[in-house]
């Protein structure tokens, strides 16, 4: 009787070797414009190199005055002003105003002069070269002093932020047209199996279309990778080797799927520990889905050789792949979006194993948020993991999770819960 | 005395009209590579046009029996079998599981004819052309049947659908390399005043680096259209014109920032008005901050015009021109994130005007999540926005909004929350 041994590491110990062997840390830095920075994160400190506003600036449209010289103007009792000049926007100011002057002045245009704050043009009233004075303003009313917003050698933002509409709005600010970002991880994806055909080809009588290198390079996209489809490869030894050389010739982490399991046939073990050093650190997790998953690291770059089955490629890639991914791209591995839901069915998980069941979010008569196990029908289902809101962990010192008990679902995305709770679903407006 | 004044929509109204004259409907469809359909809103129901699997397959390595054939068996009573043959993966099996047969299989390979479960390779001893058997197997048992997962017909993925890898996953199954997706709208941006700098360029005395058209772009990408950012131009009526004339032929969406307050040289209501039909629809906004925005229709195109402040313009963007975008594209008009917190301080809303207050979330001494308040220091400050997790809404009826009342809080990313939530921070295990 043929029977197989592997020492599985667990899930634990799987992620310490991880980050012991790989080190993740974030490649490296280059310069884009900051047109195209939106959504990187920023690889330098931004130090203001001018004032924000760079001079002193009208807020509104009216007249910049000496504040003083507008004392005790009120409705009934206007003070009446000499115009000097008028301020446009966009250039130095032609006029300074002397006591008991007025510069006409539009909102943005610089102060001139002499003036410390502006009279709303609605409280004005012009006749030819006399301007009557409404009201009082006080120093400063209706001007921006240089520097408010921003200090010329103030820390503005920092490495590692990521560059939202915001951050690129400060940094324009600042007339700041290029800045150093973190490098994209290039991350090469490929299948193996004699029986995968790419999809768009014709499919013959024994195979089935490759689903994984799709799956995977979109998921390398949801987590600030750049994918590097590199498709179907037989699981021919030489073959494998080839591709695999390749792969990392041109990207900083490769992705496989297939050839993993006991079968006769699986090569890429063999393939991975043929490349460079250290080679395999991680042969099979004690985990369920995904116990297959194979890591290697061969000269400094991370291989994740992940299961054959959909759903076990993707739920691998997701706990062990997708943070790696996005510490390379300097970004922190991001927490799953949690949601907290009764178990709809006692959920029991494979013995001594981490134990990972896909579950659709519903909502009971009460109101209450609960977790359907979506049913795996049989291994291999892509649909499984279509149909599903999310996952449950349970650990491998629990024997089950009973019916109604809490559970922690980690969401695929945000919008299960909304699609779940149907109050929530109300679009305010549109 | 010059007075102005506007008839300003309120909040409400200035949704309806735009709902009811921009009628925001989704653009159009176009074909793209499966490769390239991350996050792209499906444009058509997928049937699927085969079964998944193609055909029945065997979920382990093993052999491929009769199942009836094993009954009996177990450790201790082994059933021993012929072996008569080899069915390999990707292959159409050659050989045909007669009574007393075993046929060897690996995972994922076509069952053969006569046989109808398959025993893993674990529960059995080969010698020579024989095998032993030593656990009984049930009917079906380790094999996948033909179109189990997926049925030859069955809607599979429906339009409107948003694509994640997942939903990829399944369209690579059915063999589809490209797809219908709707079409992502192109939004020109640009602002206008003769104080702006492009960044990047020198700046001279009394000008300014434009910050709208680059903040405005990455909030276009935020919300799921692609920026077509066009720069600065100077408030000349013919200038404009020419832009805007540009801008339309080339782009779905238009918007603008600057040139929309109450000065003498704000031309841009003028110049848009003199494109086309209806023109102008909405001319202020009681809404602070953001009041003078306007939104022109022409011929069938919408056109922002946002305040110059870079806080008024992304908010105004964020409120109005962001679900439209988000509806061309096909999507939803996504909610924001909210989340409740207590105000930090009494908050004062200007008086008949819907008023959005800028706010940090903080988490006080019971561990209570709180909204502080984004001093505004004076108006048009970039760093406002850019300190500021969120905003909190505050109706037109309503006086104030008192210190520790609860408020609901909307917000710009949902790391806001982590951020401000210390023991939320504590990433488990990276």
């Amino acid at each position: 009787m043929i029977r197989m041994f592997r020492k599985l590491l667990t899930f634990d110990e799987a992620q310490a070797v991880i980050r012991q062997k790989l080190k993740p840390k974030r490649l490296g830095v280059e310069k884009t414009k900051l047109l195209d920075a939106s959504n990187r994160v920023l690889a330098e400190n931004i130090i203001a190199t001018l004032d924000i506003p760079p001079f002193s600036r009208s807020t509104v449209d009216g007249y910049a005055v000496r504040a003083e010289d507008t004392f005790g103007a009120d409705e009934k009792n206007p003070i009446t002003l000499k115009v000097c000049g008028i301020v446009n926007i966009g250039e130095s100011p032609k006029t300074t105003v002397q006591q008991g002057n007025a510069a006409e002045i539009v909102t943005g245009a610089p102060m001139p002069d002499g003036s410390d704050a502006v009279v709303m043009v609605e409280h004005t009233e012009r006749i030819d070269e006399n301007v009557s004075v409404f009201t009082a303003v006080a120093k400063d009313e209706n001007a921006m002093k240089a520097g408010v917003d921003l200090k010329k050698g103030e820390t503005v933002l920092k490495a590692g932020q990521l560059l939202g509409s915001r951050e690129i709005g400060v940094l324009a600010a600042l007339g700041l047209a290029k800045i150093k970002v973190c490098r994209v991880p290039h991350v090469a994806v490929l299948s193996t199996g004699p029986e995968l055909t790419e999809p768009g080809k014709k499919l013959s009588f024994g195979k089935i279309y490759d689903i994984n290198a799709y799956s995977l390079s979109a998921a390398v996209q949801e987590s600030a990778g750049t994918p590097v489809y590199l498709g179907v490869f037989p699981d021919s030894f030489s073959e494998l080797q080839k591709a695999l050389k390749c792969a990392l010739a041109s990207a900083d982490i490769v992705l496989t799927s297939g050839g993993v399991s006991v079968g006769p046939k699986d090569i890429m073990p063999k393939a991975l520990g043929s490349l460079g050093k250290p080679g395999l650190i991680i042969c099979g997790i004690a985990i369920k889905p995904g116990k297959p998953t194979t890591v290697a690291s061969i000269d400094g770059k991370p291989v994740f050789s992940l299961p054959g089955h959909p759903t076990s490629a993707l739920l691998a890639f997701h706990l062990f792949a997708r943070p790696l991914i996005q510490l390379m791209a300097g970004r922190k591995a991001e927490r799953d979006l949690e949601v907290k839901a009764l178990a709809a069915m006692r959920m029991i998980p494979a013995k001594g194993r981490r134990t990972f069941i896909m579950v659709k979010l519903k909502q009971d008569k009460s109101g209450r948020l609960v977790a359907e196990p979506v049913p795996a029908g049989v291994s291999g289902a892509i649909t499984t993991l279509a149909k599903a809101d999310g996952f449950v962990e349970i650990l491998e010192n629990v024997q089950f999770v009973d019916e109604s008990e809490e559970v922690t679902v980690h969401l695929f995305e945000m919008k299960a819960v909304r699609n779940a709770v149907a109050s929530e679903n109300a679009c305010k407006t549109w």
